[in-house]
């Protein structure tokens, strides 16, 4: 690994042990409904507000992931997570909850890339011998937050995406000696800003930044674009994805349509009025962790790259006129 | 290291190569006046919002830690930091200025030893020869945000604090050879609240997350107390501090209360009206990179623990009935 690199290589096969993937009722009819661990019936999940509703999710995901593989809170070292809230608040009272030693992190919808990066770092390098990390996003929260309150019932045009309420949570560890998917390397980003204001356009404005972190990957492990199988970004949706397209053309980099996914068209049916797509920072960590896992595991995919993307702003950022930085965090999963 | 630590030892040696610290016109006032390297002379800092102040804070603080080096942007691999306005803005567009590969960092006031835990840990495995780390805190913004703006005279009571405007940034690397600061381990904290819901109560409210962190660091390490020179808390202030001496005593630590410092009753001068001291994450960021390097520098501490802490609140969670969940993540500095 050159010393400048914004890319770590992962030698020592740290790998996801066991997810656990979680979602609500619009999510139960899109078109991975298979891929979830579990479904809520409503958007409240019992609490008396949709943060808490959010928390819940986390909670749940975590849960399951630790009861897949018989573990414990207790026997995890830290858990790396976020969330697009205020605050991270969610995350923040689920890490209240499980009580492991607690690293916020936030890359808005990059948040996932950056914990699962992060966690096998720590975890190659002997700082932990099991970590969760994972993300999360629920959509009355975020469209609160960061447009209006769902119940206002505001019209949206076809460049919005739909925030995903679901979370994804994995286990990392070592301790997995038969094939596994494993995270074999990360790339960090860098934050790229293009000049697009519009909340409405967030697929627009990531675009530059995944291809960006993709062609950084590239050039730094020395790897064609055919060496994965699929190279897969956050939630770049219909117009994000056919600007990045377009820029892997002019940079020269021969990356396939078909070759290239975006998790933010696979989660909702096409009958589903989701515009652009999807979004949210729960949007790769449950395509990553419920769906391309389970075709990796059928042996669909043998190595994936995941391009988590994320747009920085906030609703004071853009009221106060600034453009919409992005960033995106890939890790390269390998089943091997 | 046991296998279930909270602690990671660094043996490779990563040192703080370098450090700028600004601060307002407030700070410029205060007891630790000689050891910043730039104040601004009013909160906008030439700016049309106080966030965009922020930021500048940040690229200031960011820039004087590279030039006392001679380095560029370039010469950096990862920018880890965070600061506490909603979705930590500030920081990101900051992170947009320098394009430096950023992983966004958020504990609240704790994020200012989360960035240097894990700087060191990255730096210390090879995942990077020279990373920045930081944070930092505005006045305005915070209280605008978390309580009342400034302009709008709000009165608080004795339990408040005073939320630092600075920002304290630090070089990681491994190139030094010479005698220098070190960071030789780190202990990551869990989520602790024991049910203090008042926002003007941080302190309070912290006080078991520190000393839960130092309880834990200390058992990990198998150190003694009187194996540092002084434990620093980052923004306990008064109430706080008090609390954390009485919780020693309970849970037989023998921590001397002239050995036991708080960044939050650092900064400011007795004169100066801050209720029950200072806080921020730029508090403890701005103390450790200023005052207490430069007091290790001249001899005067040897063996440094910096416990920094944070509320992981929310306006909004308050709102909702939510009591304060607390962290603390400390970093042991020490001159060799």
């Amino acid at each position: 690994m050159p010393a400048k690199s914004q890319t770590w290589t992962f030698t020592n096969r740290p790998a996801i042990l066991s997810t656990g993937v979680v979602g609500g009722p619009f999510e139960k009819k899109g078109q991975m409904a298979d891929d979830f661990d579990r479904f809520f019936e409503d958007l409240w999940i019992g609490e008396d507000s949709y943060e808490k509703a959010q928390r819940k999710l986390i909670e749940e995901a975590v849960g399951i992931a630790l009861k897949k593989r018989n573990l414990k809170e207790t026997d995890i070292q830290f858990f790396l997570a976020g969330d697009l809230i205020n605050q991270i608040t969610p995350t923040s009272f689920a890490a209240r909850t499980n009580a492991i030693p607690y690293l916020g992190l936030f890359s808005a919808c990059a948040t996932s890339m950056e914990s699962l990066a992060l966690a096998a770092f720590i975890v190659n390098h002997g700082g932990a011998e099991k970590v969760l990390a994972g993300a999360s996003s629920h959509n009355a929260t975020t469209e609160k937050q960061f447009r209006y309150p769902t119940e206002y019932g505001g019209q949206k045009p076809p460049t919005a995406q739909w925030t995903v309420t679901g979370a994804g949570f994995a286990v990392v560890g070592t301790e997995e000696n038969g094939p596994a998917p494993r995270i074999t390397s990360a790339t960090i980003g860098k934050v790229l800003d293009l000049g697009i204001s519009d909340p409405f356009n967030m697929g627009g404005a990531m675009a530059p930044a995944a291809v960006d972190t993709i062609e950084q990957h590239l050039r730094e492990t020395g790897r064609d674009p055919s060496y994965y199988d699929l190279i897969v970004t956050g939630d770049l949706a219909k117009i994000g994805r056919s600007i990045a397209l377009d820029l892997f053309k002019q940079r020269n980099l021969d990356i396939r349509s078909e070759q290239f996914q975006d998790c933010g068209l696979m989660v909702y049916d096409k009958s589903q009025p989701v515009q652009a797509g999807a979004s949210g920072a729960g949007c790769s960590a449950i395509v990553l962790y419920g769906h391309l896992l389970n075709e990796m595991k059928k042996g669909r995919y043998q190595k994936i790259l995941l391009v988590a993307t994320g747009a920085l702003l906030s609703p004071l950022s853009y009221q106060q006129g600034e453009t919409i930085p992005c960033i995106a965090h890939a890790c390269a999963i390998e089943y091997l």
